[in-house]
């Protein structure tokens, strides 16, 4: 994926591990995306009811994911103690997203695959926080 | 604003102060338009090479801005753990920015009108902050 | 609001109508505000199987109307044609919406309040469009 | 990628190509990534002042594809004319950010790949303007 050639391009790189970030912007996006698939194929059920809980999580991750890759694609003027709250409030949206979808995993695919997404997010925003002193 | 009256038109508010809270998510997208704002106009500024700083912190507060007034609007199975999280990376994306932004307040007008911004929108999610437990 | 102080600040204005141009962008920021808090009032309702199309809807004219505001609020290296295609998307995405809630008006009084955002954006967006030649 | 995989799974899809329109979604989400990540390496370049249309106009392109492939994604209550307008804006802002891109890419490696990202976009986006009546 492009992302991971361009953070290698940058001028000033960050000084925290590149790999483990790339990663992390990926996952993001990714999340972001499936969110907001998850969202709207929940929207389309039959039984809409049931998840009406389901789909504001997913709104709130894709929001949440899209600004936080944002935020940690930047490298120029890189600010430590943003970029570690960005990560926190990630994990924490990726993993509230991940329980409601896996209540419904069984009976949805696209919840079992966004819940999929969003464990690997909240993964990758962990690792990334373990080396954002 | 439409804003605060579509939040009192809501069929199940979440429980915590809907004053509070109204201010804050105005506040929030307000400053997400003022730092979108302010980046371009240091953009177009002929000191640009000193402003880059700036502009960099400008478009992370946007974003995490935008997204935080997004997640607090939304009342239907409101989850306090998210919006804690996303709160205080907001508070601290506007601090950051609201720190550099006042260093150019002198010479940029743009830059002052920013910083007061970010100051009145990191405080609304501080009293926010204060009454979701 | 700071928004049309800000775009008076800038280095650089783009030669078009600038009090056109802030309202515009004033009326784009306020309604993706308002459509994300249709889009969860929807949600909230106990009918919210026949608002499927509005929430829909609401999530699309919101997206669109946040870019329309940030591309907009740019000053800095305006591109009219951009700008054009931009206007025209976020006026048709604002007139959708607006049909669909005002379908939901006498029932839901977000929808209402949210109808009312949609018609002022979409012509905001047409003033705006006579301008930009 | 697991949007595509998504897009798959969704309980009512919408009746246009959804091979084209996977990759149009995919394509998006990619060009904002990397738009994002080309205003920051330009910002954090020596030459910031020789690169300030480049940085509006990844900046501007990011949000147009962002916001076209959450749109995109969503099948639901899919509504072709504001697809095509949403489509036409987009492939508009691709083009408008790869040629300023191209014009500094034998210098700036993250601009020509850049550049690259938004060529496939536009492109994307044509293909789907051709399949959405």
């Amino acid at each position: 994926m492009s992302v991971q050639e361009m953070i290698k391009t940058h001028p000033r790189p960050a000084s925290h591990d590149q790999e483990a970030l790339a990663r992390c912007v990926q996952e993001c996006f990714e999340c972001a995306a499936t969110c907001t698939s998850c969202a709207d194929a929940c929207l389309g059920e039959e039984s809409v009811q049931e998840l009406v809980r389901c789909i504001r999580l997913n709104l709130d991750c894709a929001d949440v994911c899209d600004a936080t890759g944002r935020v940690l694609t930047r490298q120029t003027g890189f600010e430590p103690q943003t970029a570690r709250h960005v990560l926190e409030a990630c994990a924490q949206a990726c993993r509230a997203c991940a329980e409601e979808c896996e209540r419904h995993a069984e009976h949805h695919e696209h919840c079992r695959i966004c819940a999929e997404a969003c464990r690997r997010c909240e993964e990758a925003c962990q690792e990334v926080l373990a080396t954002v002193a």
